[in-house]
């Protein structure tokens, strides 16, 4: 599987990738696009010029200037046009005339991706942040001093995936700088108003809906994967003070939630599939999912750049999952709540077991009881110590997989984003 | 302040009230229109005969299928075209050429209200459900055992209005029914699953915002009204049963929000103004807000009709707030999130002090162990008996205020819903 585009051994996006993002050019406004190797596909001329006509599907999604209305056509529509994107691509495609051979529609359709401005991919509407990290769910519980069992914190942990609703109007596209907010924190019983002083970051991996879910209907879990457009890094911006001072995740939370610009279509994850933490236990028949290989073996980076030189503070992976999508799907419809297109569900800090493996600072320095070493990428003998991030701080989640055949590299690109100063 | 329309004397729609909505009819899809006596007027069709035209406003919005981009206009615009309104409406209006005198335009324009469907007036990206009742908060906590100084649950309760994100895609309009929904309960210490037991109805007050605000920006306190395009009441129903065991609201509150159909414009509630319960007290400088009648004396009756049967559950009123709207967006922004047009700020349950004016079956039957006896409205010598709602029961939410000038009512119509059996 390999594609007459140049595709670099370390590049994310391979032919089997092919993520989708909404891009602006110098010449022309947001549009949808792929990725691969340096460059980016525009779909939104392909479409207009007719290339997807005959696949049964409303091509005009594809003029749009977000993947909402595309997303919505379901993975049958959206797998026929990725199989179509992908033989157009391929170095032994028959249909050369279309895109490789001719070169007016080449030089129209191909941006390089450096010189593109990302958008947000998706119009978010709505937001649910789940909690089903079994080791942040550990160490929140410790922290909160419920000991290490986390049925302490939340009795139904083990039989439900527990989440809440996040704010959809502050979900940022990578690149966003994200200004230190001002809030309430409570020190020594008293509210003091003023900036956030434990500013945090949470590694978390997303799915966006695609195909929508009407008012009072059920998804059954074996096809809960049918309502999947694909997946997103995410990173949760969090300012532990006000949090600690909060009812439930608001102003701690609502200021902003990055995610990654690119798009990884579901069916290109189907290689990275395992067994969730604790898959095989029992659970309620709508929560007891006939595929075991339902969560997924991705490591994620998180890394932060400080005067140019990146260093390592996490090293996550989205399979300590004690739920798969499916079932944070039937769960989430189980009264007959809809999803939308471009809804966004993710999975809550994906913390390992061991301190390298935190996903975030809260966890990484203890509550900021213990500084957290952390050592430069490419010179591990130069050192950052964090209890919290500082402004001018670059926080950046990477991940890139690897099928087992050799057939490419599966990426995101980077989830970015600057700490600027309060205002 | 009159009309040359006929609006009865206990009809919600006088002309000093003028609420929008969105309609529709047997020969025409949804459209904008606003209420007055027992008619609804097509604003889109005023609009698409240049009505509107010397306004100074991009008067398309008021051709879309919901208010949202007309409520983005602001107050300045909004304004100017209820002012226009009101000036057509009035039995001595100067402008009778435009409506009152020319037949064929009446006949095209006013429509029965009982001949119409209503909608969502407006498309909900975000729905922000606070918690600043003093007396419901205060029952909370007591039930919680946590005594009735409701610092004990929530330390920064007086400082900070307290919310969590609620679910904007089930948010519905009035007479949507309602299925009782499935999810998982705790009984005995073991997760239960199926249809809930304790299902129940919240009375809300909340606002719809208008003008939006841009990330990063934070709205001042004495400008924070500037945002708030209208008012509607809101039945924030709950699975208790599926509360009790959750981490936060998620389940219990996702499968159904109800809203009035009707949205109260801002300037029509201008007389009924009164300060927030406490509302004197210190506060940080950006919640210290100029105006002290910033809260709203508004009575909510809350009913049960059972077998065409109305009993009085509850007799709420909007001014047992300890925050005002003002303060609920200086806070929700106070860290640069964005408010977008449509989004819901809801107050939480507005009980009173009294057993009689408590809000929810939670509060009325104490979580289910006293049932609670409701009088019929026209016959107090029937009564109903009730802890938690059950399936056929319609629940009815209305209000009207009458402004000391005798210039005529405001109401919302009514916020109905039945419920209906599990699936």
């Amino acid at each position: 599987m390999a594609s007459w585009i140049t595709v670099a051994d370390d590049s994310d996006f391979s032919l089997r990738n092919l993520p989708y993002g909404v891009f602006s050019s110098a010449d022309a406004g947001p549009r949808i696009g792929v990725a691969i190797g340096e460059s980016v596909l525009d779909l939104k001329t392909l479409a207009s010029e007719h290339v997807f006509d005959d696949l049964d599907f409303d091509s005009t999604t594809l003029q749009e200037r977000n993947l909402n209305a595309f997303a919505a056509l379901g993975r049958d529509a959206t797998s026929r046009v990725r199989r179509r994107l992908q033989q157009l691509l391929d170095k032994d495609t028959d249909l050369g005339s279309v895109l490789r051979d001719n070169h007016e529609r080449r030089e129209k359709c191909f941006l390089p991706l450096n010189s593109v401005t990302m958008h947000l991919p998706v119009a978010v509407h709505d937001y649910t942040d789940y909690f089903i990290g079994l080791y942040h769910a550990q160490n929140s519980a410790d922290f909160l001093k419920k000991g290490s069992d986390i049925t302490q914190l939340i009795p139904s942990f083990w039989d439900a995936p527990a989440a809440y609703h996040g704010r959809a109007s502050s979900v940022i596209v990578s690149g966003t700088p994200v200004h230190r907010p001002k809030g309430q924190s409570r020190v020594n019983g008293k509210t003091v108003s003023g900036l956030c002083q434990k500013l945090d970051f949470e590694v978390e991996f997303a799915a966006v809906i695609g195909k929508s879910d009407e008012l009072g209907n059920e998804i059954d879990v074996d096809k809960a994967e049918d309502h999947i457009f694909g997946f997103v890094l995410l990173n949760d911006w969090s300012a532990r003070d006000f949090q600690q001072n909060e009812f439930t995740a608001f102003t701690s939370k609502n200021f902003a939630t990055s995610i990654s610009p690119w798009i990884v279509p579901f069916e290109a994850l189907e290689p990275f599939r395992t067994s969730p933490t604790e898959g095989g236990r029992a659970l309620p028949d709508y929560l007891t999912q006939k595929e075991t290989n339902s969560a997924y073996d991705i490591p994620i980076q998180a890394r932060l750049e400080v005067a140019s030189q990146k260093y390592q503070a996490s090293n996550c992976n989205t399979k300590h999952v004690v739920f798969s999508f499916a079932q944070m799907i039937a769960h989430h419809t189980r009264g007959g709540c809809p999803l939308r297109p471009g809804n966004l569900l993710a999975t809550g800090t994906m913390s390992g077991p061991t301190r390298p493996e935190q996903g975030c600072f809260l966890e990484l320095s203890r509550v900021g009881a213990e500084p957290y070493e952390m050592a430069a990428v490419n010179s591990p003998e130069r050192k950052l110590t964090r209890t919290f991030l500082e402004d001018g701080d670059i926080v950046e989640f990477t991940c890139q997989v690897r099928s087992s055949d050799g057939s490419g590299n599966v990426g995101f690109g980077s989830c970015r984003g600057e700490v600027l100063p309060g205002k």
